[in-house]
């Protein structure tokens, strides 16, 4: 670890919670390279839905490279993108009636937030953007503007220019709360608010790093029917939600809208770098080249990528998800049952799940403890207050049963560390 | 094609430039779907400067994958990242006498880009960086605030903030320019010039999208005292010009200066995504996790590209490379004599070479031309002034000789297309 | 009138709501060059709380004229400027317990506002300010920032940038609204809102160009106390509330608070340009000459100003603001319930009482049946939904008693214009 | 002096260069509280250039406040204004083929600029400025922008958005320096320079606050020319150097160009507040009441304004200034040919003279002895290196010789306490 430490830069994260080094994976387990197990809750953050080196995924792969296809394209045309596209469009998009275009954007999740902000600014000639407390887009400047936690920021940057922060459902978690869009309605209809209409508003249906924030269904159709009054462009970040995450492949689909943009990349390409913004046509008013990038033509995550949507060819993968989902919730709400001065609430939906706890420090202490038994598990929310879980959907139950038991372990021996004085 | 044209976006543009579906490629040489060949003096953009399918890089990648080594490892160690980096220590950064740490961030330059001036603002507590006109640094929108050309900026995606455009050098191109480092001391040192300091200063020691545009090694050593003088961070963004494609494995190596912070990206993973970021010790001021991205740890990246960087064990390489640049640079000054009045210049170093025609739409000319022949070759600058030739160094002597005669054909048919009327 | 349409910008406004040549003014009554009266109830838009022309005055200002005294002095000091410092800071500020130190700024509203802004953000060393719905402070582009009414903005002014709108007191008119100050909180504490701590807070106790809009006692001293909490200044725009407005000499004495920033203009200078910014003592971080103009002292209205002082010597002056104030209100109420369908609401405090009307365009068509009849009063709010008394504080009764009979004549004769079809 | 120094805010700043009580002044001599008296050289910077309470000019303001003329009118028209605008039309700009439209702001020169900005930008849908190396227009936000003196700025009041600074006339003082419009269209016409077309460019024809920086007439014309040629707006801010200080009525004159907008103040009030701002009738696309403030409407200015604009009738008052400012360029020479390492330039125009001294401290050291010798002088320059000549245009012929002696010694004092070693 020597060599990290002396030759890698600082800003290096995960290495530091997860202190060894990884030698091989497969589906839902890790082995470091002492031969130790873990069992990954954490899954790339939702990059590794379908798992570590799936056995179909790595033959398309290695074929692909031993027949000499071409890796790296830009943005011209072969083979691999060709079947990337027809089998998105056939498999996910029409089925779910989305009429959306595929946009191939730099290969990480930043961009194509980026994209999709230029382009609704482009697209309805205004500036402002609205996004959420707590949200979460990215660290390139403009997907920073839209990231909350100021941990990210520095007043050296240059200010987060015209975008607007708008409490997310159940923000303020009071009874007498406003309803988040009924503030913004009053706000944009007031000529003298000080708000302007803005081009776009940005949201997760579902804050991943922000905490396992659950929008409601009724407040994300309230959202999108706001955007529509007034003419305002709804743009899903879908990119650690979307993939299977939450039972359905889109994580709108539980609330039945359809965003004019939608975000997509981590699992897309099966953990391989990839990135696409999805687009209603009308608002596809780019001119050529005008947003480029020289990995925008990732083959093997095309190839990939194809071959993991065949997951989607009949509703069985899905049925799988809520299914494990579910196991998942029973346990965690049992946990939680045992140490009520330790856990405040276990929230979740399909494959995604946190358990919150008020006590300082108490999570980091639970992810620490599991990585010594064998499990790797990070935390969420601003103050780290929540365990997240991010399982590959492929989990197998032995893997899941496995995890779950050395997370009760571990949460048994953190809650032992964090004695409560009452 | 019909597909590419339904469902992407409009914003795809190689795609226009070469119509055709590649399914094949090998070393400087594409095949489509037809089985016609071209060959590639394109060399996606800086990305293949190692060809394409290097079958040892392919042996290396093909091995990692099946041994069930972990492809995506967010920031946490794995082995194939540990050699990436004791191999970039040992073969480059050392003998070098670079003391550098390495950064590796979302796997996009325009990434790395925002990373080092993320990192510059950070760490002097100051807002502005100084670009240079014509200079290209990327898409999302701290960087694009340094990126020059308008094509690629709207009112609405907000002000290139805290942005300073400074000449590059001949910038003005007329005989009583003043030295634009000159100019810079000069408003530095006065206080009511309006300008302020910068955090630091993004240069490309050759501007390869600004139109093969060469730094001078006085100006270059120049401007690296400047900064020193004033404490001004120095950022070469060497994303498309390093990796050898000036000769030497850095481009700013010609001029004996050491930057503060070195972008690296495009052939640092011999195609595959990758993307990082080269800083002295003492400026790694980051906190843990406060540059992230979910990317960042593309192991095929790290496998294929320690494989890569062997080629650099001793000197063989780097000759290869002046060499073929000499034969381009004969060849092409030989056509340029057939044509003095559609081509101004030729210009270049190593491999990297562009022929610029006063003639609008010429170089346009050239590159459809060149496609029909089997070539692919792409226009450079502002207005496309510019036939650039980015092929692979590995490129083979028939290849490099095939490709020189399709292009000299091909400027021939565009002569004749573009009669110049005096 | 052709010569002002011919050569005086077409931005002028007021001179097209009362179309005539003033010639002369004496208390609260207007002559135009025909010889017609009209009562002023727009009071120079509160600069004219000691009313037109008052003898006194007049006499202070020709003495000092006559004498020689110096004029334009810059910031030097002067008797003129020495008399005023002496009798603000016994008659007005001590007496309240107020310890703020004086300065002089460019003599307009918009540049106190300016220099309040400046020195919070210089003090505080944050970016950000907080500013209100509705709020209204001025046209420079500091002060534009903090002004709501999109009518006055431009997208090409640039962003209104560091400025975050809050909802003022009962802005949203809902039963179950939040308190915007319990909403600020929550934002403040919570690192991941995206909200950060700003460096100051402006506001209106009363808001007046935004309608008529009165901040409760309650809420005005939970403001002060987040602010003392969170460590953030309070700045009171006193600038047209102030001089005695609503009784008391500062508007925001009725609530018992002590704003850290006080900008004052108007009527401070008895309607010749003046304006000051009162700020505590430990925040009187300017270095000397740091925010200048050439304005910053003029004599004569440093006479007038410290001679209209004298009417705060004791309480008389106050005593009659309240007695004529609760008469506009007894009035204005009557007025009312004969119009219940044209009249939503009547509101106000001391001098200051606005009428606010639901239907569309009829607080304009009383302004101008008012006209007609010798009356002076404009609307207020966002779509002009108020009509407003400002008149001079030392209006007589009979000037009173006419005027009001003036605006109940004409808001007969406006809701005959406006009948209400249901 | 003490009630200052408690109470008034440590911005103040000349009383701390001239640390007496004033409390008379008549053309260019002041007394103070002991009956000391001093010749003015400083002109309220230039807001004085009809002297201190010119006989006619007092005369006039005091019958119209006796009448009881209306001294505030906001925008409303009185026939104080009414003569003002005819008399300007008629006596200044007709006679110079000006066909200009006048809007009166609120009464500072900051105002007027920040008027002018708005508006460019408002017209031609542009958001970039440009302004010069060592401009000086003002302390508003939008108006410091354009301001170069980094003392004026801080970090927290946000970035000096949307203005591009360019070298002044001669800036570099340098053989080889470009000229400035030549790199301007340099930049305008190369779409990839990263400098965009500005909405207008912003000058001072004598930089006074910067230093007595004179442009010349042939760069004047060449700027106007490449405005017109690439549709920029030319505003000329005159608010120092225009109301005759250089001979002409406004500045630029001298190189017969006609800006499309003109920012006048100071001395068109005679030394009370106001400010208007002249501009093309085709530029004057404001909607009524965009623009506002309180004080648009001071009529004792107006009253002042027209009386002093009588002199302008003929051509003797012009006449007269070439006069004395020829006798103030031959002594001050002389002066300078007796300190020649003290003194390095003197340079001037009309009424407008600088002497620089390349002594660090040289020039204050000349302001302190004046002052104590009977002369109000000051300093100007980004580090104070130049002693400044704005004395009234009015003195008499008697108190600029006394002047110009008291200046000599005070430079000879000076001289003696900063001996030059060599």
């Amino acid at each position: 670890m020597d060599l990290f430490e002396k030759y890698e830069s600082n800003v290096r994260g995960y290495i530091r919670s997860f202190p060894t080094i990884f030698v091989k994976a497969q589906n839902a387990t890790m082995w470091d390279h002492t031969g130790k197990t873990y069992i990954d809750f954490f899954g790339g953050a939702g990059s590794l839905n379908y798992g570590h080196n799936d056995p179909a995924i790595k033959r398309a792969i290695i074929e692909y490279i031993e027949r000499d296809g071409v890796t790296n394209a830009l943005d011209k045309a072969t083979d691999a993108k060709y079947h990337f596209i027809e089998k998105l469009q056939n498999t996910i998009l029409k089925p779910r009636g989305l009429d959306y275009k595929i946009q191939f954007v730099g290969p990480t999740g930043t961009n194509a937030v980026e994209t999709a902000l230029k382009l609704a600014r482009k697209v309805k000639q205004r500036s402002k953007i609205v996004a959420f407390t707590n949200a979460y887009h990215g660290h390139t400047l403009g997907a920073l503007a839209v990231t909350g936690n100021e941990f990210y920021h520095d007043d050296y940057y240059g200010v987060p220019l015209n975008v607007t922060k708008m409490p997310f459902d159940n923000y303020f978690d009071s009874e007498n709360q406003m309803d988040s869009i009924d503030m913004m309605r009053h706000y944009y209809e007031d000529a003298s608010s000080g708000y302007e209409v803005p081009a776009g508003i940005i949201v997760e249906t579902i804050q991943g790093e922000g905490g396992i924030n659950i929008a409601s269904v009724e407040w994300l159709k309230k959202l999108e029917k706001m955007c529509r009054d007034l003419d305002i462009l709804l743009i899903v970040d879908d990119i650690q939600m979307g993939n299977g995450r939450t039972g359905n492949f889109f994580s709108f689909e539980r609330a039945g809208i359809k965003p004019d943009i939608v975000t997509v990349s981590k699992s897309i390409g099966t953990g391989l770098p990839m990135a696409i913004v999805l687009m209603r046509p009308e608002i596809d008013q780019w001119s050529p080249g005008e947003h480029t990038g020289t990995f925008r033509g990732n083959s093997l995550a095309f190839v990939a990528g194809a071959k993991a949507l065949e997951r989607w060819d009949n509703d069985t993968f899905s049925k799988e998800i809520l299914a494990k989902g579910a196991k998942v919730e029973q346990r965690m709400k049992a946990i939680a049952a045992r140490f009520p001065q330790h856990i405040g609430d276990v929230r979740g939906l399909g494959m995604i799940w946190g358990i919150e706890s008020p006590v300082e420090g108490f999570c980091g202490q639970i992810s620490r403890e599991g990585f010594e038994r064998g499990l790797i598990a990070e935390t969420a929310g601003a103050t780290d207050q929540v365990i997240k879980f991010l399982a590959p959907l492929t989990i197998s139950e032995a893997e899941l049963d496995k995890g779950l038991d050395i997370l009760e372990a571990s949460i048994t021996a953190a809650a032992a560390k964090h004695p409560i004085n009452e």
